[in-house]
C-alpha cells in the first residue's frame, strides 16, 4: 500500500530530490580545476589530457610515456621580487660571517650585511655575479643531509615579506590542481628549475607532491668521502655541474628522465628551450606559459601585454610573440585563475 | 542423500585430492625467486623485504623511500670478457673510419680495425685510454636519437661469442626475479651502472623493466641546439659530465636519485661506495656482491674464493674480504644460482 504521506508530496519537491541526487560528485565529476576560470588555457588542459588518455585516441600515450615538466619559480610559486633560494642564500651571509670573521669586510659580503641590517637600497649595488658568489659560499661545503636540515630548519621561519607566510604557503593553488589531475591521469611530474636541485628537494614533496628523483635543477657536484670517523658522507661542492636554465633545461632533462616531456610549463625565456624541445615531439604536446599579469593578486611582470618589465634583464619584452608563433598557450593569472593561493577565501 | 559413488572412494584418494587442494598457488605464495637454492643470499634478500615492508616490523619503511640500485655489468649481466659497451664502441670503428678516412692509419683505429680483421691477439695492444679514445668517438656526435636507433639496430645484431646469442638474453634469471620481488614490493629499482647511461637506456626497460629515468651510468653532457630545418636537438658531446663508477656512483645517485638507497647490489670494486653509503644509512640495509665464482656456466675471476684474477687490474683480491668485514652478503654464482639465464633449460 502507498503512503498516504508520500504521495502528499508536491511534485516541485519531487523533482529537487532527484536534481539533488543527480548532482552528486558520482554522478556529475568534479571539475578536477576548480580554481580556473573557464577559457583557453583550462581548455588546452584538459583537450590534452583527453587526447593523451582515451584509449580511442589517435594521440593516445602509454602511461609510461606520459612526463610532464614544471618550471618552479614563476610558474608553481611566487619568485617575485627574489627568488626564495636567493633570499636564503643572503640570509645565510651572517653564519657565514661568523664563522670566518675576514669575510665581514670582503664584497660582496660586506654589502649583504648591509642589506639584511635594514639598508634595503644597497642590494642594488648586487650583481648576478655577486650573488653567484654569496651562493657558492651558501650551498657548499656540508654534507648533503646538513644541508638539508639546515634548508628545513629556515623554511620553517622565513617569511615572505609581503603576504607574511613561509615560503612554502605561496605556491600557486591552480598549478597544484594541475599537478594532482596530471598525476591522477597517469602523468609523472617533474619539476626542471634554474633553481638549485638540492634546495627544491627539501619541500617539493610536500609543497607539490612531487619526490625528490623528481626535481631536475641546477646541481652542484659532490664529492664522496669518509667523516672522521670513518662514515661515509657526500660533500657539497662550490662547482656546477649542470646549470639547468634556458638550453641546459632540455640538456638536464635528458640527463635525469631520459625522455622528451609531453608537456612543460613555464614563464620565462629561461622556460624557451624546455617548450620549444617538448613541442618538437611527435603527437598531443601542450606547452603553456604562466603569464604575471596580475598587479593587484601577486605582480605584474615581463612579456605582458603592454606591462613594463619590473624584472629588467631576466625577461625580453617579446615572450608572449614566441608563444604566438610557437603555439604555445598562454596562462593569465588575471584572467584564468580565480585563486591563486590556498589562503585566498574562496571566490 | 549421499552418492554411493562418492562414499566407495579410498580414504587414500581422498587425502590426496585435499592436498592438491592445499597446493594450489592460492594457498600457497609461489616462491618469487625460483631460480635461487636455499641459502644465505636468499634468505638474507625475503628477510630484508619483510623487515622493511611489513607493517608491523619495527625497520618498516615506507614505500616512496624504498630505494634499490644495481650495478648491471657483471651484476645484472655478463661483462666478460669484454662489457658490451666496448663491443658496441669497437664495432663501430669501420663506420668511423668510412667518415672520416684519416682515422684508418691513426691509433687506437688502426689497432681496432686488426683486431676486427681476425687478429684477435692485437687486442691486447689497447690500453683503457686507447678505448676511451675510441669510445668518445662512437658515442659523440649524434643526436640523442640518433644514438638510441644505432644501438637498438646494433643490438638486434650483435652476438656473444661464447653463447651466439643476442647481448640482451644474457641477464641474469635470478637477477631479474629480485628486480621483479623488489617492484612487487613496493621498491623503486635503479641501475647504476659504470657504463653509458645512454647506451644502457637502450634496453634496460625490455630487459630489465625499468625505464630510461631509472638508469643512472657515466653520463656524456650534450649541447642543446637546432638542426638545419630549425628543429631542437640535443647532441652528445665527447665531454664526461658524470664518471658514474667508485665514488661516482653515490654522487650520481645524489645527483638523479636524491635519496640514500636501502639495498645496493655490486660485484666489483667500482661498487664499493655504493655498497658503503647504502649501508651507512639507518634501519634495515641490504648490500650484496655477486661473486664470479662458476668456470663452468659463466666465469670465475675476480676476488672469488682463492681463484686467480682473470681480469687483471679490474679486481683487486680482496673485495670479499671487505664484504666480510663490512658484512655485505655474498653470492655464490656458483652455489646461490639454480640456472642463470632465462635460455637455461630448468634444473
Amino acid at each position: 500500500m502507498h503512503s498516504p504521506k508520500l504521495l502528499s508530496l508536491p511534485v516541485s519537491l519531487l523533482l529537487v530530490c532527484t536534481a539533488a541526487v543527480a548532482q552528486t560528485p558520482a554522478a556529475v565529476p568534479a571539475d578536477p580545476l576548480p580554481s580556473w576560470n573557464a577559457g583557453p588555457a583550462k581548455q588546452a588542459i584538459v583537450d590534452f589530457v583527453h587526447a593523451t588518455t582515451d584509449k580511442a585516441s589517435a594521440k593516445f600515450v602509454a602511461p609510461e610515456a606520459r612526463i610532464a615538466t614544471f618550471d618552479q619559480d614563476g610558474t608553481l610559486w611566487v619568485e617575485h621580487p627574489l627568488y626564495t633560494q636567493v633570499m636564503y642564500c643572503l640570509e645565510k651571509v651572517p653564519a657565514l660571517v661568523a664563522k670566518k670573521p675576514e669575510l665581514k669586510g670582503v664584497e660582496p659580503f660586506k654589502t649583504v650585511l648591509q642589506v639584511l641590517g635594514g639598508d634595503r637600497a644597497a642590494a642594488a649595488k648586487l650583481s648576478l655575479h655577486d650573488l653567484e658568489v654569496v651562493a657558492a659560499a651558501a650551498l657548499s661545503g656540508m654534507t648533503v643531509e646538513q644541508f638539508t636540515r639546515d634548508v628545513q630548519q629556515w623554511l620553517s621561519t622565513a617569511k615572505d615579506a609581503r603576504w607574511k607566510r613561509p615560503y612554502t604557503e605561496l605556491a600557486y593553488l591552480p598549478m597544484l590542481e594541475l599537478l594532482r589531475y596530471l598525476r591522477a591521469n597517469g602523468f609523472k611530474t617533474y619539476i626542471v628549475t634554474g633553481g638549485g636541485q638540492d634546495f627544491v628537494r627539501v619541500y617539493a614533496e610536500a609543497v607539490y607532491g612531487i619526490p625528490p628523483e623528481q626535481v631536475v635543477g641546477t646541481a652542484g657536484a659532490t664529492t664522496y668521502g669518509y667523516a672522521n670517523d670513518g662514515t661515509p658522507v657526500l660533500r657539497k661542492e662550490p662547482k656546477v655541474l649542470l646549470n639547468d636554465n634556458g638550453p641546459g633545461k632540455p640538456e638536464g632533462i635528458h640527463l635525469v628522465i631520459g625522455r622528451r616531456p609531453l608537456a612543460a610549463f613555464g614563464n620565462s625565456t629561461g622556460d624557451q628551450q624546455m617548450l620549444e624541445y617538448t613541442g618538437a615531439g611527435d603527437g598531443a604536446r601542450l606547452e603553456m606559459l604562466v603569464l604575471h599579469d596580475d598587479a593587484k593578486r601577486e605582480y605584474a611582470y615581463g612579456p605582458a601585454r603592454g606591462l613594463p618589465a619590473t624584472k629588467v634583464g631576466t625577461f625580453p619584452p617579446r615572450l608572449d610573440d614566441l608563444a604566438k608563433q610557437k603555439g604555445w598557450t598562454v596562462i593569465s593569472m588575471k584572467d584564468d585563475w580565480k585563486r591563486l593561493f590556498a589562503f585566498d577565501a574562496a571566490p
